[in-house]
């Protein structure tokens, strides 16, 4: 063992003893360097790999800070959902989420909204107004079908950072990722199609199978590691399968990001199955680890992924840009996309490009990600502290939502139907599968600042749910 | 017989025999009244009268000029198309088309864009630059499912004229026209349906119909009077039509507006018929006429009528704002919006919002319909002088467009081809059927200023024509 290892397994054992606790800053290089009698070079060593094994994390100009650990005591086992492809109805509670987050009063917990507060976004509300007033023909015209050339020149290169080579050519932009998983799904399916997907999932892409007339078939998933491959080949055996939809990268609702093996392997099962995929990675740019995982499609070599995409969690819902990169679909999605919405708008897409052009997407990035994993590990120490004995969690490597496992006795929708009189909502588990599963969960979002108010409602939330 | 309308019946003598040409001032209303011996105010009400028979236009302080007449003789006559259901194809048409108007360098004379250049536009794009600039929070989330209030609150307003009277509630705020129709549709069909509508039709409704599957009933129309009721019936008692598809007031590609009782008699027949109707009313707000003609949704007494519309034609097309007021099927075309793209850009609504609220929408389509008059006047002056003998053409009654029925002998598709080396395009009569029809038509666009350049390509296309 190496001088920077052993002192890395000495300060992990400080930290698994509760020597150091979430939160707490690691002493300075220095000062270590100082009390351990080694090399400034091997201390720095020794952080980066408690860096790389998610126990600390670097401030920029403050020093190092102990994170939330994984326990795996806290972590929900794999998921069992239903073992055959079901219907997917659900539409009035997710109806009841989004009115819940139209009423300002709400303190809306459950909400996937980013947040649009931060100053760095600022520079991309002051480029859209300058391009409004200058106001050019071209700008007021129908926008080509692929859309605006130079945003999708700048997604391709943004995309390289999940491993994908991509020509501006291979991109449809479209109104959002919802647009981009619509019309991948209706490309690849017929009514009465199966579907599979991870469960918990997303309860947007079940409404767009819902709406298609489409089966869902669950698969088993790991709040760590994803699907499970395992499950999901029995499932390709036993079902015509037609599409695969998943969310590998800073999933929703867990957070999870499969392991780059489970990815390539993904990618072998459909190839070998001769079924597509369509790979949700509206978080993946927030991956709290730089660089970011790779994409399930970089290692696509048939043209089977369908990758989708937006600017919604990273930078704001309200521009509605989005875009697919639907490999060997690209004409069939293309003809999907002009049924649709015809063309995307003009002011926002070019807008972005040029935040992207100028380097303001990345540093505004990089400012989510440190507010999102702080806000994580407060989150993750309130729930520990204040929800029942017993509440699992999941462990998010990115993005800004954390399911929680209640005991099997809580009933989340009511929960939540008691929590109105408090004026917090929150999104229950049932939303997040087709069969009823998940009745005792819910997802949380972390997107806000952890005040001592939403401390405070996290505090009610458990108080409430103990007298379940 | 009144003494104004003698003098009426007298100058439209005059008009008739030529004393007075297309775009001629009349004589002021003193000079009549002096030649005449009669009052100011009668020569007023005659001139009235030429105006609501389309004779004369009144140019706000400049006077009343001589208008192109309705010619029966170059009418086209009613349409025969296919008289049962067929598959709908031709997206590699449309295809082109869409492409051909992305490279600035053509002139696209085939294309539905509005004139984007009046100045009366230019207070939106303020409004829209203060408010980017502005950057409230509200701004930046995402929007209710519906859409804006306060443009629903505005749209309700401006439907009034078409004899509406809707609650905001009533309506959906959708991303363009197109999304409007689509989910419209997708709500009221199942592939394999037979969906009927005008013909010739809009390409973009026939490519709803071809994604989902459905099939195409084209109804005999008459490029004046629109779809024929009889053959509508006939076609009813024959087939189980499950929605009419129409484009009643200002139609693409023709420009005719249905007569009220047409519109009124098509409701009920939707009732005994128990079928759905869609209403694409996206050039309505241009007819040249004021007020406008009523909407058939103004005769639905039971939710039948889809309306559908947006602000692509009378604003600009960049904005992706349009509307859907779906009666009975609310609830249901709006969990098809959810699904299509989860909800709207919040920047355009809002600033449309108030361009209307600020009464300059209704100053901005004012200017619209009278240069769009001027130069429906001009185009089709041109089509007589310089288009092959026998050519026929529609007579728009709002819009911009214009349907050109070519002798039998000259191919549109092949003179479009030829049209290329002159940097000019066209939209081939066979975009706007699913059946091999319309091969000999054309539709032209005049949106914009009718220029000497513009004099010049339609006389090159007149040209091609006569040697193909």
């Amino acid at each position: 063992m190496k001088l920077y290892e052993s002192l890395a397994e000495e300060l992990c054992r400080r930290i698994e003893q509760g020597y150091y606790q979430v939160g707490d800053k690691l002493p300075s290089l220095r000062k270590m360097s100082h009390e351990n009698q080694v090399s400034i070079a091997t201390v720095q060593e020794a952080y980066h790999l408690l860096e790389d094994r998610y126990l600390v994390e670097s401030r920029p100009k403050s020093g190092y800070y102990i994170l939330a650990k994984k326990s795996d005591a806290s972590l929900p086992a794999t998921t069992r959902p239903e073992q055959k492809p079901v219907d997917v109805a659900r539409w009035e509670l997710v109806l009841n989420l989004l009115h819940s987050h139209e009423r300002d009063e709400i303190l809306a917990l459950g909400k996937g909204t980013p947040d649009v507060s931060l100053p760095t976004l600022k520079p991309l509300l002051k480029l859209t107004a300058d391009m409004s007033r200058r106001a050019d023909i071209g700008q007021l015209t129908y926008d080509s079908l692929q859309g605006c050339q130079e945003l999708r020149h700048q997604i391709a290169r943004l995309m390289v950072d999940s491993g994908c080579r991509l020509h501006p050519d291979d991109i449809i932009v479209t109104t959002g990722c919802q647009e981009a998983l619509t019309c991948s799904m209706r490309v690849l399916t017929q009514p009465g199609d199966i579907v599979a997907s991870e469960s918990p999932t997303y309860y947007g892409s079940m409404q767009t199978v819902q709406a298609l007339g489409l089966k869902m078939l669950e698969i088993p998933t790991n709040p760590e590691t994803g699907i499970s491959l395992d499950a999901l080949e029995l499932a390709l055996e036993q079902w015509p399968i037609k599409v695969l939809q998943v969310t590998p990268s800073c999933n929703n609702p867990t957070g999870h990001t499969m392991p780059d093996a489970n990815k390539k392997r993904l990618v072998e099962m459909a190839n070998e199955y001769d079924i597509a995929i369509i790979e949700d990675d509206i978080y993946g740019d927030l991956a709290y680890r730089y660089p970011r995982s790779r994409s399930i499609k970089s290692y696509d070599t048939q043209g089977r992924v369908l990758f989708c995409s937006s600017f919604s969690k990273t930078l704001s819902p309200a521009f509605r840009t989005g875009w697919c990169a639907p490999g060997r679909y690209i004409q069939q999605v293309k003809h999907m996309k002009y049924v649709s919405t015809a063309c995307n708008s003009i002011l926002h897409p070019r807008a972005i490009a040029e935040f992207i052009a100028q380097g303001l997407y990345e540093r505004h990035i990089r400012k989510c990600r440190t507010q999102y994993l702080r806000n994580r590990d407060r989150l993750m120490e309130w729930v520990q502290a204040y929800f029942p004995k017993g509440t699992k969690m999941s462990y998010p490597e990115g993005g800004f939502l954390l399911w929680v496992e209640f005991p099997k006795t809580i009933d989340a929708l009511g929960l939540n139907e008691k929590l109105k009189q408090e004026k917090i909502s929150i999104a229950p588990g049932i939303l997040f599968t087709a069969a009823e599963k998940y009745q005792h969960c819910v997802r949380l979002s972390y997107s806000h600042e952890a005040t001592p108010a939403i401390e405070k409602a996290i505090k009610k939330i458990g108080t409430i749910a103990k007298a379940c």
